[in-house]
């Protein structure tokens, strides 16, 4: 998706070899009209697959989501990494890490959001290692509902959460794929690889 | 706004005189065509008083949030509960008492996303005892930044953060005034209540 790859040169930040720091419009400040480009987006690659609901994970994920699911008009179901008290029924519940805040997380979903009828995509702001995806794909799993893909908004593709995700055959959409960060550079992956691969 | 008072009167659920829950749309699973129509609301109500930056709180203001940033064309900041490795910048800081969560957070924002220039929109999906708002008063004050107001979907009135905020001299627009939950019942301000109070 080329504005959001020309956003990403124009405001990204690289921190370290690992670390892109994008929070002026997606993860602290949002561009809602970038958001709502991107929801498009997510709706078209998974066009006709049948979806019914997208799950995702606060905080970062839940802006393309609600987009994406204003625009293929089914509801988003965002899951908490914490229990409150207003949240306390029967949940399914996944243990994710986070290298970035490094910290464990228990994530949740109530139950009676999702069973075996739904057809769930799966949205998330970032993948690196897939540890939120591979959490998110548990409780979709528990729930017995089919995962029809997912959908990122940037990949870092050097920390091979995508690869292994995509070998357990999973059909995933990144609209920014990151190669590399080396010498505080965003390299992305050209499209003729990415058609290669396919 | 009729349509988020159905939906209340549909599918919220009273659990106490205090708590009402309103997971199927609002803060766990998100209806994305109502958030886009209270997004619309909250620009027609704030129409021409020139908001340059709408500033919300993690997780649940965030759908609201970027539905109406959209439709005013201005970015949204989401105020942070915790620190992470990437928004280590220099920051403005509050504490604010959650009630429901009976936990006490620190929120920030990045110092470089607000200034004196900006005239700022809070948003947020509940208004209880005020906390969460008082909060980003004050996150928004130490920048310099101007209030133009703050938009609710749903206070809960009788805990009487509205009241304060409004006689601190704040414009609040809530789509959605509970006057009451006791009994299990929902009871809304009636309009002619709103407009004599007005």
């Amino acid at each position: 998706m080329e504005k959001l790859k020309e956003k990403i040169m124009k405001e990204g930040q690289v921190l370290s070899d690992d670390v892109l720091k994008v929070d002026t419009f997606l993860n602290h400040q949002l561009d809602p009209v970038l958001m709502s480009e991107i929801g498009k987006e997510f709706a078209k690659r998974f066009e006709g697959m049948g979806i019914t609901k997208i799950v995702t994970i606060e905080s970062s994920g839940i802006a393309p989501s609600v987009m994406a699911g204003l625009e293929m008009q089914v509801p988003v179901l965002f899951a908490r990494k914490k229990k409150s008290l207003t949240l306390q029924d029967d949940l399914y519940t996944a243990s994710v890490y986070s290298f970035t805040k490094q910290e464990k997380n228990q994530i949740c979903i109530g139950r009676k959001f999702l069973n075996e009828q739904e057809k769930v995509l799966i949205i998330d702001d970032f993948l690196a290692k897939g540890q939120a995806a591979l959490g998110l794909i548990e409780l979709v799993k528990q729930s017995g509902a089919e995962i029809a893909g997912i959908g990122i908004v940037i990949e870092k593709e050097f920390q091979e959460g995508g690869e292994q995700l995509r070998k357990i055959g999973y059909r995933v959409e990144s609209l920014a794929r990151i190669k590399s960060l080396k010498d505080g550079m965003v390299t992305f992956k050209k499209e003729e690889e990415i058609i290669h691969e396919g």
